[in-house]
């Protein structure tokens, strides 16, 4: 097929392994979105406030989901968090739940309660391997504080102060931009020690991210988001629409990402990262929360910019093939996670037959959210 | 001098060889400010909209500004513009306009009328470098516009269309990031056609540009802003109030900023690039102007970030002598502007003595503008 000369596509429908629904008024405004963007199945991500960890919650999250939209498929993770214990992971893997969530101390929304030492949680990892649990990684280091001493304290001080980080070492502080970057050492060495553990780097960013998935076993995948497909640092400066974490990159960067989802070979698949937040919380306030909302167009925003990618000389047309779009929208995700599609769901995308609105509302609701690239055409999902 | 246990110091006023004063109401409130933060002459910005690009808009200007605080001395700025003549430039000299400011082309705030080929501007130049005046560089190459094609068009394409900018050469995309690197050669290239050209390369926020500048003879100096002596990549991702052209950068060239202050050798002094926006136009709108206003505490955060910087080991206490601060905060800047500072007015800074305010507001002016560092302390400036 001529992928740029397609003006209407039948693909199954789509798996998006990193949504965001949040829980009360937001998940009723965003849950039923998901069907909009043409996905059937999600990997409901377990930051919440306070975060999901115990069972109960992830089993009660779920229903509360299934009520605001039960024709969409919940598939649920855990908080990495010092409550945990194998015996959980176990009793989790039983009650159905998919995988655990591990976030980096302070990197990303509502993080807070992340994990710095990974060493502590080998048990954890070494059940999970066991029961064939998925590890969702946030691939990031947290940023050396602004107040760090430049030089490391002198070596004759006292060693009964706790360790420091690995930011505060001689090489180059650790920013935003560098922070995916340092983190990959983290991926290979958990890799290393749990070769059978499933892994997902989630939100791949960077070049340097694609290359460490790929030199990586097959246990180990990445996801990449709608919006890193098209985005980069100039158009987050300065625009609270266009800021998530991890931020966007150089072009170079958001390039790899392209041709990634064409050169996969079902190492990368769709996790949109979808991450709703309140119209308030990126505008009007001081401190703009991190986070794009891409979930009502999630399939349109890929296609589109696989277009880009093709106008743009990056990746070939003849690379767009519907093995690709099946691949990277579902089938590669479904696969690595062992999901069935049992429903088998189909979706007729309609190209430019959409416009996304400028603020996604609901009556009754105190909570509105911009999604996206507001007030631009994109692909229109009819389901059959 | 131990610099870092001093709670009162005597100064001479300051020179901020780089200001935005806007013009009105916003003028009203902001130019009333430049002696709060210790400063008794200013070299002003030309980039009104429409641009300064006339004698007559200049001297208007000023006069205007001089209505709203006599006690300032004023050094006023034409912008580069292709109205400009060698004539201009001789009468410009004589009705006693300082220099002349170049914007590359939508790099910053009101720069749309800017400039992108220099070759067409050499005989201005030239007339600059003989009657002595003062070129003003916004050290910034372009982005690369988001559309452009990856690779350069077919060697069989046509000749006939325009010439392809050279950021679209198969080097690096231009973004915020590299921008300045990627000016730095523009800047040796103009020096090396005019060796007597007095320049100014504004706003310096990389250690690159810190190099180039001391790679180049005496003619060509850098002035540095306050906030880029404590502000990092990370600081402005999500904070409108922090978010400035050029954006802040690594922590290594923040530190390198720093060093240059107390390492000047005369080469680098004080210019904020105190940009006031209107409230409005750094909160509740989409996107998001660039700019950081600085001018009510300028010379106090300038020593908070020195202060700063031997804490953290950056540079050492005996580095930050009487002789670093008064050059650095007016008499460098004044020797390299040929400015003579008739007045000789002096003031004296307590540490700690002044609350930066939550936004600065005055009775019957519909602007209001947010300081940088908003409620927290600085040095209090009182005037002899």
């Amino acid at each position: 097929m001529e992928f740029t000369k397609i003006t209407e596509i039948e693909l199954p429908a789509a798996y998006d392994a990193h949504v965001h629904l949040r829980d009360g008024e937001m998940a009723q405004l965003v849950t039923p979105t998901i069907r909009q963007g043409g996905v059937s199945q999600v990997y409901v991500m377990p930051n919440l406030v306070p975060p999901i960890t115990t069972i109960e919650q992830c089993l009660s999250y779920r229903k509360r989901l299934q009520a605001v939209e039960p024709k969409v498929e919940y598939f649920m993770s855990l908080y990495l968090h010092e409550s945990l214990t194998p015996d959980i992971i176990r009793e989790a893997k039983k009650a159905g739940i998919t995988g655990v969530k591990s976030y980096p101390a302070g990197v990303t929304t509502n993080s807070s309660s992340g994990v710095l030492d990974y060493n502590v949680f080998y048990p954890i990892f070494a059940a999970m391997e066991e029961e064939n649990m998925v590890l969702n990684l946030h691939g990031e280091v947290p940023s050396t504080p602004s107040s760090a001493p430049l030089k490391s304290p002198s070596s004759s001080a006292s060693s009964d102060t706790a360790p420091s980080p690995p930011a505060a070492a001689a090489a180059a502080a650790i920013t935003i931009l560098n922070a995916e970057p340092a983190f990959l050492p983290t991926l290979l060495s958990l890799h290393q020690h749990f070769p059978n553990l499933r892994i997902v780097l989630e939100h791949c960013s960077t070049s340097a991210a694609i290359n460490t998935v790929r030199a990586c076993g097959p246990s180990v995948s990445g996801t990449i988001t709608a919006h890193h497909l098209s985005l980069i640092i100039d158009d987050w400066a300065g625009d609270p629409f266009h800021f998530c974490k991890p931020v966007a990159k150089t072009p170079e960067d958001r390039d790899a990402l392209i041709r990634a989802v064409v050169a996969s070979d079902g190492r990368f698949f769709l996790g949109t990262d979808s991450a709703p937040h309140d119209g308030g919380k990126k505008r009007g306030e001081d401190k703009i929360a991190a986070g794009v909302f891409t979930q009502p167009y999630a399939v349109g925003y890929v296609l589109d910019a696989l277009e880009v990618g093709v106008k743009r000389g990056v990746i070939e047309e003849a690379s767009v093939t519907k093995e690709v779009l099946e691949g990277f929208l579902g089938k590669w995700g479904r696969k690595f996670y062992g999901i069935e599609d049992e429903k088998n769901e189909r979706i007729v995308l309609r190209k430019g037959g959409e416009e996304i609105v400028g603020i996604l509302t609901k009556g009754g609701l105190g909570v509105q959210v911009v999604p996206y690239r507001r007030g631009e055409k994109t692909w229109k999902v009819e389901w059959k």
